[in-house]
């Protein structure tokens, strides 16, 4: 009878194995992007989940016939690894022999083969599991592997614990008609807004908590940096002194990722040209400092094109590809947000700015039940709405605060993207739903 | 100006950092979770993130007031680490003073301090925020932690790409009237029964992909074993020459989650008891050796008692509390399953069960875009309303398959709960949705 002890795995290639095989017969399997007729012999460009790799089908070596072969098929391959100074990896595959695994049925619609793809984001989109073949767009989303594994390395380092929030929930923590409904058996739901709730009730007994998870607003944006569903990196830490205990533990996580990806995606780094920032240290204005930098007219809350100006002020003035934002007008704020207590116009709350967009919100939240009843009762929210909420403070809170980020809108700037939804395997906006 | 580098950051104390500090003063912050007035001295017990903490109060060493303090309110204390054979960890401390951060509202309208809550499921429901306060209660999640981590670090190491795919969907992957609907602006969508089509898709360029995100299931189960939204533990795999490739696979990664957990949870191991299976080799048996194994009539799929006769075989048989049960009529598999070429009644496709549940399903899928169009339409569905997942096999796919457990059903019989939603921080069921 058949037991299985997982011993022998089936394995794929890496780009060291190959350098470790020079002068070796090799076998793996690949994708073929792109078939070069030259004169006596053709190049044969093997994709493989992460490499594009050269080959060269010589009919004097290699047993199997050419003309088989077409773009898109997946193939089996054996060969010589050999040095060469003027291919990927200075590397090349003298092919010997492949198997066709499965063809496909029709060509690309698209120029997968070329270095980008040279379409709209419309073709792009439409054609979306076609696009994702192209060696720089599929790079944004192992760059975004990285971003989501340095963020939790880190958080686990740091002794916070993760967590699943459901995305079904009874209500809205951030409020407002941005937030999509459905039924949920027989009663009237929601989908997530952010982990919000959920994150704070653990802090009750984790101390810290992170989640890497799905956000959903129900806006109706059609710009290049919304999305109507999206992944958070959130987290929040009980027994902070203030919300600079927050900021200075994001300074340090967004340091590791950074860091791990220098490590251990500097191959998705050069395909895109990415250009990481150094971070030293990151400068802090207030919101009405942060006004005054820009020559702005008093307000209550930043305009897109104030967040270009407060990154290009940031970056003259301080040498930073990020300025944090902090004590932003109250009203503008959640409801959860603690307020100043020199000046109850102000909630401790701040934005993280990174070369011209707001990728972070966070702040200090109200750990005290009477002043967290108080402040939903001045903002007009009946607290009956939220019994399982308030019964978190009810039954004791340490002082806490805490952030989330989006994950494409920090791949976007970081990869220098000019459309979010390259930044999201598979967009969600007002008019796409499928794929 | 403040600047911040992310250099010092907020601590919290961990276990081994208490123990290597045995005669030394050390400060942290903690939840009063019981205390115990002795004659002439009281036992505080500290909860912090992980860990129950016994430290002594002695009015003539301690310079704070014992009488300020209640069960659930939140401090910072400075004391001794003393060694004490007969506490938790063998440590003790001895405080010398605290400052209490926050204080609870009410009391604890659970016995949060006792070893269990002895409370039914409805109760800790009802007061969740407060259960998962309990350390057995809450112990479940740091397991799923373990899980999680376990999965994810094994997946890299094996050249997975971690992908996040859309929950808000255009077509259910599994059929039926299970699925949750919901308007997306002007459109009409559902909420994803799986990552299927997605992880499929992008088998095309990364090769080997694997995801962690909620799935929703609308069954209107009232069962243990049940929850409308759950996660899923999801991977994907090109180039396998059979399924075999996935159930070893698997294997070997629940052979990593289990030395992970070993490694780095056995605190939460031993508050739980639980006692964790060991792997050998885990057996095979086809859907209909199953069934004669068992003395069951034929038929088309196992039923819960099927899954507890089939695993009380396995170990009585084998040794082994995992099966896998292979082969299984096609009819009730999804349109996506390949069928065995040598019966085309029967699907490629397999379960694990463990400890009597069924916590994975798996298998081959169909690569061939006119063998998937036949299937579709063999089984009554239209293909064109499959037009964006009918384009990955169009322009091509490796053989590949795959597998998704579900992470609440694998902890539950990890930790021998009672029942599933113990494993989920806040189920979601027929009944609840808040909190």
């Amino acid at each position: 009878m058949l037991t299985l002890d997982g011993l022998k795995l089936k394995k794929c290639i890496t780009i060291d194995e190959l350098k470790a095989s020079v002068g070796q017969r090799v076998a793996f399997s690949a994708c073929v992007h792109k078939i070069r007729y030259m004169s006596g012999f053709a190049f044969v460009i093997l994709r493989t989940g992460r490499y594009l790799i050269q080959s060269v089908h010589d009919e004097k070596i290699c047993t199997s016939d050419i003309s088989a072969l077409k773009e898109g098929c997946y193939i089996n391959i054996t060969g010589q690894v050999k040095e060469d100074k003027r291919a990927n990896y200075q590397l090349e595959i003298i092919l010997e022999s492949f198997d066709i695994l499965s063809l496909p049925e029709a060509d690309y619609p698209l120029h997968v083969s070329n270095k980008h793809l040279g379409c709209s984001i419309e073709t792009n989109l439409e054609y979306r599991s076609v696009a994702l073949r192209n060696p720089y767009e599929r790079a944004a989303f192992k760059i975004s592997e990285g971003v989501v594994s340095g963020f939790r390395e880190f958080m686990l380092k740091e002794g916070f614990t993760e967590i699943h929030s459901p995305k079904i929930v009874a209500a809205g923590a951030e409020g407002g008609a941005n937030i999509f409904t459905l039924k949920y058996f027989d009663k009237n739901a929601f989908l997530a807004q952010s982990p919000q709730f959920y994150k704070q009730t653990c802090v009750a007994f984790f101390d810290r908590v992170f989640e890497i998870g799905p956000v959903y607003r129900a806006e109706r944006h059609n710009t290049t940096r919304h999305l109507n569903e999206y992944i958070g990196l959130d987290f929040e830490m009980g027994f902070i002194d203030d919300m600079t205990d927050v900021m200075n533990m994001e300074t340090a996580m967004l340091k590791h990722i950074l860091q791990h990806l220098r490590e251990h995606y500097k191959n998705e780094l050069e395909i895109t040209g990415a250009v990481l920032p150094e971070i030293d240290s990151i400068p802090v204005l207030t919101f009405f400092e942060a006004l005054e930098a820009i020559g702005s007219p008093r307000k209550y809350d930043l305009e897109p094109e104030d967040e270009v100006k407060l990154c290009n002020y940031a970056k003259e003035k301080f040498g930073s590809e990020f300025i944090f934002i902090t004590h932003f007008p109250a009203a503008k704020r959640p409801f959860y947000a603690m307020n100043d207590p020199e000046n109850d116009k102000l909630a401790l709350s701040f934005d993280l700015l990174f070369r011209g967009l707001e990728i972070t919100t966070g702040g200090q939240r109200i750990h005290n039940y009477k002043e967290q009843v108080a402040k939903m009762q001045k903002m007009g929210l009946n607290p009956d709405d939220f019994r399982t909420y308030l019964d978190i403070f009810k039954y004791g809170m340490p002082p806490h605060g805490g952030l989330g980020i989006g994950l494409e809108r920090l791949v976007m700037k970081l990869l220098d993207l000019q459309n979010i939804r390259q930044a999201s395997l598979f967009p969600r906006d007002l008019t796409h739903l499928d794929p």
